[in-house]
């Protein structure tokens, strides 16, 4: 597959400079380009690489007009621009609609005629499956569960009974929606399970991590609102509220009942704990543990520094002493002032 | 499905006042029930929420007999008292006994006639599945494994070679019970690898989360005792004893051969270093490292705390220095002490 | 199966002191070793345990020659001498040859005659599956997929499209190679997908634990080069570069194009940020969060130390007010000098 910069242009916006005419058949990093690729830059700090690229085409800032004499195509956005260059010459390849013979599908389960549903993939109960969507092979999805158009769901993800799914959802391997919730009651030093009755909700245009985990609600739902994306090995507890186009790395944990707002951006092993509310377009460093509802926006950290272990061995050692510290300093305070009367 | 108050304090014991022919259908939070569902309160401090409530019956504790005119059940722990009637009022669905038809089962492996096993699950050589246990959709038990009876496996659980299970458990969907310890010996330069010939050992009424991994013993066996609750995405290393009762919040990791024990609770994401004891009835919060042996119960914590980052940048450089600050904190001691003798 | 002193000199090298003829048949730990098993000391100050055991025969070092007088080996690394020994006596079963009939192999995929396909495996178009290796129950080979020879894929294993493993890997439950990367550009406040067009590469000898996931590249592949061990629940964003030998413990988070070099180790739960470079032969400890490119070896920590709960609430209080705490010092230093001058 290729296509002229006249024709992406003419789909996509921008504006052409140069030879209309040349071809590109995928994107590729500048370094590493060739002439039937077409290379990107994103800020104008990185122009200096434009010298040695080998590209047959570019996308620029229309600042950049001149930094390369290449065909190219003057976008304010040119890393958008690249994603959906990118997202034409690399069409995600479905397979034939219809179910596999290998798999399984309950009696009363309602699959769309064109949903395509992979080998050992099992369809319980009352479950639908909505039009051209994928259902990768030994997935198992619950009973009475809800999954709309134009999903994705690849290899052995769970879906547990009647959660739900809206539309353009994409979901990787190893993914479980809907398990139970954490929650027991105490009694005479054991614990007690508590049902965990309520589902998982998901909007659209969601996308969710391999092996990342999102529990049902103990009595309400868990809720995934529309456009957030989720990466790999994150959990994410019962009754959660996650909003609109929130997007949070690896290996974070969002303990129960914690509502995040819209908008949000949570780095890599970040960890939220219970029953707290996160502001809308709220930042959160990797690694930072937030114990507090956040009602403003802004950016939130909490980073040991890390530094070689000998240093690190000094320094900690007083970290564990910093209240007798600040009293020492208390006193030195004191009896300075009071050298300083006399 | 529905009870009468009458019956729920036959069954469950507490004090009935009001009309016990009141019959209700589900539990709900009090802020969301219905004339025909119960709700409950379980702190005195949460009475205020009874206004507004139109929840048809109501659980409370002894004290909170006034509270409100409702039919109501009185109980020293209603959250239990809660738990309960949710779990006989959502009895867990169990699919039909016997082997589906696209199951694997091995010769050799015994079944019991009331088991079920789910499409595509695959039983092993001489693996024992005990009476009225669910094995579900494409869960893989390897040969010479033994679980008990009532147990729930959901989808796609693996379960090891020789591990073994005890009653009522229950396994989350992409749980691994028994993959090989991480143990390498160095040789040149490169790893070698040291074969796990240790098993898992499950007690009875044990749950263990979504995508939890549990590693099989270097060379004798890793321990989950009776009444343990593990969350999602738990790392449980080999040799690792874990005493009964205790729980553990998602995303923690045990490294190999710690000895925890019985009644803990450890919140999401700690870390426990390896080779370390931990007392019974400890309490480690959430972010915790612990590095040393802990003999004594008690609450443990090592958190940084966070904050906005521009305020967070300001101190933790000091962390870096506090070795330091201390010096020049001796100093001024010092100084001022000679300045005091003058 | 059992082995003599003798034959194991002969196989593995070493000085036999006493009986040659002495027949072991499994590895064990000091303190439960029965007389037809062998047990070792790696290190001196284990010495000690020697007195009470019941081992038919001991690996030693060579400076314990005399430590004991039951049958044994001498070896300048009886750790690893012990790891050879279980593994002649611990071989790995394998399953028969052959495709499994509840299997589901492409036309066009290439599957070697003396591989083993498992029950439920799904292999894909034009995937190929070196001699004797094993792919286990549901394991799920995406389309293009190149798997090296003697591999052992257990259970429900998913490889997406187009991705590469060597020769000799092993890989645990569930783990996910492939996976899209991480990737969205904004737009107007919502996310839009960039396409993960590189590849997973991983090399020789590689072992990949439980759970852990390693995405896809966006644009160049994400690679794992020979001999490198992956613990459980590991996440390996896209891009990532990891050097051969190099080992990790579970629970560990790296983010996209990080470039770690050879023969490192880094502990449980460590953090590596996005686009730094780690320095071969560098040591990174357990819970550390690594911000920075670490152009020389050597051993980095992280870790705020863990106190009792009311203690650290006492100290973790100053680490917010360090940057205050700074300003006295700096207040009290000056006014200390004038004094001094008076």
């Amino acid at each position: 597959m290729s296509v002229t910069l006249t024709e992406l242009v003419a789909r996509f916006g921008g504006e052409l400079v140069g030879d209309g005419s040349v071809r590109v058949k995928q994107v590729a990093p500048l370094d590493r380009a060739e002439p039937d690729e077409i290379g990107f830059v994103a800020q104008s700090k990185y122009l200096a690489q434009l010298g040695a690229t080998r590209a047959g085409a570019l996308i620029l800032p229309p600042d950049a007009r001149d930094a390369s004499d290449r065909p190219r195509i003057l976008t304010p956005n040119p890393y958008l621009y690249f994603a959906r260059v990118s997202a034409l010459l690399n069409p995600v390849s479905r397979p034939p609609a219809g179910v596999h013979p290998a798999a399984t599908v309950a009696d009363g389960a309602i699959v769309a005629a064109d949903a395509c549903i992979g080998p050992g993939a099992v369809i319980g109960a009352r479950a639908r499956i909505g039009a051209r969507t994928v259902i990768g092979a030994h997935c198992v999805i619950g009973e009475d569960v809800l999954i709309g158009e134009d999903c994705l769901l690849n290899a052995s993800v769970t879906v547990y009974h009647r959660c739900v799914i809206g539309d353009r959802a994409i979901l990787h391997a190893g993914s479980v929606i809907g398990a139970d919730g954490f929650g027991f009651a105490p009694s005479e030093g054991a614990w007690e399970k508590i049902p965990q009755i309520g589902r998982v909700r998901i909007g659209d245009d969601v996308e969710i991590g391999a092996c990342t985990t999102i529990d049902r609600g103990a009595l309400e739902d868990t809720v995934i609102e529309d456009g957030v994306k989720l990466d790999n090995l994150i959990q994410v507890a019962h009754n959660v509220v996650i909003g609109a186009h929130t997007a949070i790395a690896a290996c974070t944990g969002i303990a129960g009942s914690v509502k995040i707002g819209r908008h949000c951006t949570i780095g890599g092993a970040a960890m939220l704990s219970g029953h707290i509310e996160i502001a809308d377009g709220t930042r959160i460093s990797t690694n930072t543990l937030i114990t507090k509802s956040l009602s403003r926006p802004g950016t939130y950290t909490s980073v040991m520094p890390f530094s070689e272990h000998e240093m690190w061995q000094r320094n900690a050692v007083h970290v564990r002493n910093l209240d007798k510290l600040v009293t020492r300093i208390q006193a030195l305070e004191k009896k300075l002032g009071e050298l300083e009367k006399k």
